[in-house]
């Protein structure tokens, strides 16, 4: 039976292969402490529950394709607070900022298309560019720069006239670069220059430990045809299993496709933006508590990686991971070692192996990512065992 | 700025293009009667509110990228009633029968490859096979013959090289067509003989009006490669809004390619899923009187319909839409007449043109689709209003 060659190129999650051991190891009765995940424990904002119980339409009817009106308009006014005036037209809410991305790679690549994506980045970015028959072409980085990718000439280098798209994430997963405003200002004009769509994934806007303040490419209105706003209030809210993200651009051309995607999938989850709607009234000092609880994580996660020697590690300034390069051979073994034949006092500890985050093969081997979503006591220890691991595993 | 071809070929919804008129139309006073849309007015069970408003978990997670285990239990109990027995690996669950599709068609066709199809078909079918870079074999029929399609020479007559998968709906939407169980082996029989996916949209299974009773291409122990199951809670339970589906094959290199794309887009809404496992729990009389109310609305509109001179409808076996050729040129011109210049008592109709549920350019100009999803006394009106509309419009 056939199998599409796009189909073929995407992967299986890199976490799943570790499931079975993970699950031996718990079997065996270790304790392992999870960095390999990127689902906040911060509660979500009662608002949403609320606004969902609070739902009384007997009939659970398909909502409008492009979204329900509170919620568009709360995504408006949202922006508007950054400074940035919207259209109605000009938001699409999509299941998670994961469809925003696969409609996007639909609507802008035919085969053999390029986008040019600075890495390490969000593994899935790959399945959505190779949905659409799309090429990846990866802007190099460097730990000991700590993954700062806006370099203008590295960007020119890679255009050609394959190229439709410069796709970045800011505040970056699995880095935590932020783009300075004169970064942003310099990816914009290079995304004019060449006439490329600007994919700018902003879904952790609210998490940077810097006083960065909130930041989005949508404020260029220089370059209102280039740049898409891909967001979500999955890290925003802490609310992922919502499923509830947004498309945003100007660029009507863009839209009109984006929306012909929007009608052949009918509708988003009905109650889930109508509680989404009710999470972007929530109080700010929400974000100002979460901003605290991951900077003294963030904090925590360095300073103890610091102690440990041979580990290159600059400290992330937003979203909640972190990439550190680690004093070992390759981190899928060491991983494999620290579930099968490590623990100290019972206990080991996941992250994310590095190389599934590079589409150059053979580079991140020596990385991994660790999520910070562990409170502040249990991270010391994680990276304490992470430590203890290392040294073992160089004995063995 | 670059737009894919796939894209390009997609087409916006046939009904957006109507929606200012209707707007208009409202505005100066008119009552519009909608038969154009596949939403059901049946009330969603309470069991589906009552779960989602126990939702106790502070934070709104991601579920498991294949689905929560209640709601995947759920569906294989559902199926265990059919006397199917599933794996807990035969199922993924999807953020409606639209994303199963979606994902079908990205892991099975390459540009260029075919997809066998009855026509007319569910439009939002050809985004699917076009965003996957398909292409659409359409199998002709016929009004006079209740649009019924099983001919095997007539599938047969369009296999190639390229051709990847036959792609049925039954109970159909738009026709009410419903395969009989020899119809159903026959077809199984071509899929097995030429090595092709056999895709069975069973979403409306429950909707039968002869007793029919629930059939599912998922029996065939046979063809445990070829057959994969499109499946949603929307119809079957008045839940379109929940937006959950499900993906149903034995075919595990298929389910692990689709498991890509499940990964890739993270997870499907949390708390519908929740609910959606709620309402497998129902008591079954509850589709006994579903059965019963769109037995008399079929009916009714069947009824009604004939005593329009010139209109050609059989009657529909299953769904709750039926095909008509009506006496008139062109639908899409009568339905705007109907919007723009008709009107009586200040009532007018809508429904949805026939055209947009064909590949074949120029075929379906005369024939409309009717969704039964009103009350048998607005039915009655609405065809009234039709065959008074014909009339205005021949006459004009």
């Amino acid at each position: 039976m056939h199998i599409s060659k796009k189909a073929q190129q995407c992967g299986l999650s890199p976490m799943r292969k570790f499931h079975p051991l993970a699950v031996e190891a718990v079997k065996n009765g270790k304790k392992i402490y999870h960095l390999n995940i990127g689902q906040p424990d911060i509660p979500t904002p009662r608002a949403f529950f609320d606004a969902v119980r609070a739902f009384a339409s007997p009939v659970l009817a398909y909502a409008a394709s492009p979204g329900v009106p509170a919620l568009l308009d709360a995504v408006r006014g949202y922006y508007a607070r950054l400074g940035v005036q919207l259209d109605e037209d000009d938001v699409l809410i999509t299941t998670g900022g994961s469809e925003a991305l696969m409609m996007l790679m639909l609507s802008i690549l035919d085969e053999g298309d390029e986008v040019i994506v600075p890495e390490p980045f969000y593994p899935n970015y790959a399945t959505f560019i190779y949905a659409a028959g799309g090429v990846i072409r990866p802007v190099p980085t460097r730990p000991e720069e700590g993954y700062r990718y806006a370099d203008r000439a590295k960007f020119e280098a890679l255009i050609n006239d394959r190229t439709r798209a410069l796709l970045i994430t800011t505040p970056g997963n699995p880095t935590g670069v932020i783009l300075t405003p004169e970064e942003m200002a310099m990816l914009k004009d290079v995304a004019k220059a060449h006439n490329l769509y600007l994919i700018s994934d902003e879904v952790y806007r609210e998490f940077t430990y810097g006083g960065e303040g909130l930041r989005t490419m949508a404020s260029f209105d220089d370059a209102a045809e280039n740049v898409v706003i891909v967001d979500s209030v999955s890290k925003r809210f802490s609310a992922c299993g919502a499923r509830v993200g947004a498309l945003i651009t100007r660029n009507r051309a863009l839209s009109q496709q984006c929306m012909k995607f929007c009608q052949g999938r009918l509708s988003v989850a009905t109650i889930d933006q109508v509680g989404a709607a009710a999470l972007y009234g929530i109080d700010s000092s929400y974000f100002e508590e979460t901003r605290q609880e991951y900077k003294r994580r963030r904090d925590t996660v360095v300073r103890k990686l610091r102690e440990i020697p041979g580990v290159i590690c600059e400290e992330p300034h937003g979203a909640f991971y972190l990439m550190a390069a680690l004093p070992i051979d390759d981190a899928d073994r060491f991983q494999e070692f620290l579930l099968r034949d490590f623990s100290d006092h019972g206990e080991t500890v996941m992250f994310a192996p590095g190389a599934s985050f590079y589409a150059t093969p053979g580079k991140g081997r020596n990385e991994i990512r660790i999520a910070y979503i562990l409170n502040c006591r249990d991270l010391e220890r994680s990276i304490e065992l992470l430590g203890l691991g290392i040294e073992a595993y160089n004995r063995r």
